[in-house]
């Protein structure tokens, strides 16, 4: 097989903590790695001072990870508040948003107040859109408790909630001051929600770095088992990847969009089946498959290509099918919700596809196309 | 009387028309001002291409300039939509924000479609929030219909909803393309808008330019009397103040807050009366009069110069006296709606204050102070 040069050069990753850098001029912050960093009052000490903090968390997490990281912090801020939101992406709307507003209202918080994204991607993305509209921008910070969002979601500034009629439709660019990853955290992770974080990690293979995804291919059994230094390795050359894409398209005008590898039709997905049955990551696993197979009816990649993929997102305990979204009509339901994606231009869909392996683009693809890649990739099998 | 230098160079401004240039890096964008503009696609002439635009307007301005505008987009967007909200300061909250995200994905409106807001302050406000959010940002035009739109709120990117907690405190910094005074539209405005209007015209004298508060002591009548050429020099010459303000300060880190003289006091008015019942440019009328008496009180300005803005302002047909909030403990009520003002740090309120005409200052006031001054000022005369 031949692969594409890797996008972003490997770093020697054998060390279990690192800090990766994302540029982005001003805007620029640090992204740290290691077992034990939310307890720890170092890992706060560069943060800027204010008079309060809000962290943000979920009543799932609170209970693990709460207490540690309101007592770093009391010695830097003289208030820590706390909102504790409902856990799940069902309540990635504008009125549990709005907790976070109330709360830093009732608080008297102000224009300094740092606020903190402690718990999963959806605590990140509201987190950050609230500290992004609050009085027009207060500083935040991710604490990110899941693999996903250590690996994707909290690094890079897309904040965002749900609109009934689409995800993630109404948000920011924003970035964060810091994110702190404490690979401790994901000791306490369901083995669902792992493999879910694992789909995003996986991603960065296909798109950017085949040598990783042999490296994937070697050490998956490992990260499912939770192995640290195996954990610590593929959280920072996700990071790695993600920060460097991200470096160079911010507003993802072009480059960036490569990241949603999958997610068009993994979206579809979550949406069709409501949000909340399927995670995240799930779609993703599923979505990734059905894009390689587009990417395969367009000459772009071989089956071997197709069936590697296949097998290692089914090796990461992901689903390897779609669901079917409408039993009459199941193409014309996925290619509904996929109009709607955030790529979409007039209209028309954009999908991430490979372009041999190692390689994504951009493009569209005709519609009697994708409506045969739906019917051959959706259950059942 | 002595004047400090004026902030911003007095250009000559007797045309008819104008083109103001609002200098914010790959941000900046031109302010036009003339009569005549909205209906005339020329004026749409520079912006950027889409497959679909959408009109926000509510449902007093709509029967007035909607159909113009609609007709000088339509050779340069194939689809253009429109949407209509109720109108008022009472509508400025999320339940309608969500009305133009609807109609955004009811229409497949994508990454590309241009958004204008076609009325006064709340509409601008709400709009350029809505394009700040949707899809993480699209490009949108201001086109305000009336005087404090086009002198202040239009112009500088301050976009936002209100919360019960407290005004604008939702929202963004996010830069229109394109700013629209079409002076022909100040005809239509009741004689109440007009003066309120004119409030933050008058402000931009104490606070940067006693020259054109001069010109103002002269021409106020005819400004109240729609005089179209006076006019046109009324607006050009607040916009090219703020539009310099702005460019210094666009995140209002420091200088920008002094475009809010007036502004801390006139808040509390419009909080504690309930949105919509005093005019935002009423509360910031009796506002300035207010932190005219307040800066006395710190002897930053003398008697005669309070005396002469009080006149002028209720020349404007402004109220110069403050609203009582509580008849048990009015002083009280003030400094409660205040603490929460954006400008506010750690709870201490930070006023704009006039150190000399023509200079303003931010600073923090004793409660006994400010008491006595909300005391003195506030009805029955």
């Amino acid at each position: 097989m031949t692969s594409a040069a890797p996008l972003v050069p490997f770093a020697s990753a054998t060390a279990d903590q690192a800090t990766v850098h994302i540029d982005l001029g001003e805007r620029s912050y640090p992204i740290r790695i290691a077992a034990g960093l939310l307890g720890d009052a170092a890992t706060y000490a560069a943060l800027p001072k204010a008079a309060s903090a809000l962290i943000v968390t979920n009543t799932t997490v609170a209970p693990l990870y709460l207490q540690q990281v309101r007592a770093a912090l009391a010695g830097r801020y003289p208030q820590v508040h706390v909102v504790e939101l409902p856990d799940g992406e069902a309540y990635k709307d504008w009125q549990t948003l709005n907790l976070i507003f109330d709360a830093l209202l009732q608080h008297g918080c102000d224009r300094k107040t740092v606020l903190f994204a402690l718990g999963g991607g959806v605590i990140g993305d509201m987190t950050g859109f609230a500290a992004a509209s609050y009085m027009r921008g207060v500083p935040f910070v991710q604490l990110p408790t899941t693999l996903l969002s250590q690996v994707d979601s909290s690094v890079g500034g897309k904040t965002a909630i749900n609109h009934p009629l689409g995800k993630n439709m109404v948000g920011a660019f924003y970035q964060p001051q810091l994110v702190v990853c404490d690979l401790a955290s994901l000791d306490s992770l369901p083995p669902r929600e792992l493999s879910a974080g694992l789909a995003e990690v996986i991603k960065y293979g296909p798109i950017a770095d085949m040598a990783f995804f042999e490296w994937l291919e070697l050490h998956i059994d490992r990260l499912r088992a939770g192995d640290r230094t195996a954990m610590a390795q593929a959280v920072k050359r996700s990071v790695e990847i993600k920060a460097w894409v991200v470096s160079q398209d911010e507003k993802e005008t072009g480059l960036r969009a490569v990241l949603n590898f999958g997610h068009t039709f993994g979206h579809a997905i979550e949406a069709g089946m409501g949000y909340g049955n399927w995670l995240h990551g799930e779609g993703v696993g599923a979505g990734m498959v059905m894009a390689a197979h587009l990417s395969q009816e367009l000459g772009m990649v071989d089956a071997a290509f197709v069936a590697r993929l296949t097998r290692l997102i089914e090796r990461a305990g992901l689903p390897t099918r779609g669901a079917v979204l409408d039993a009459q009509d199941n193409a014309g339901a996925y290619l509904e919700h996929m109009r709607v994606d955030k790529k979409a231009e007039a209209g028309e869909i954009r999908f991430v596809l490979i372009d041999g392996p190692g390689k994504a683009t951009m493009r569209g693809a005709p519609d009697a196309l994708v409506r045969q890649v739906i019917d051959r990739c959706c259950a059942p099998a």
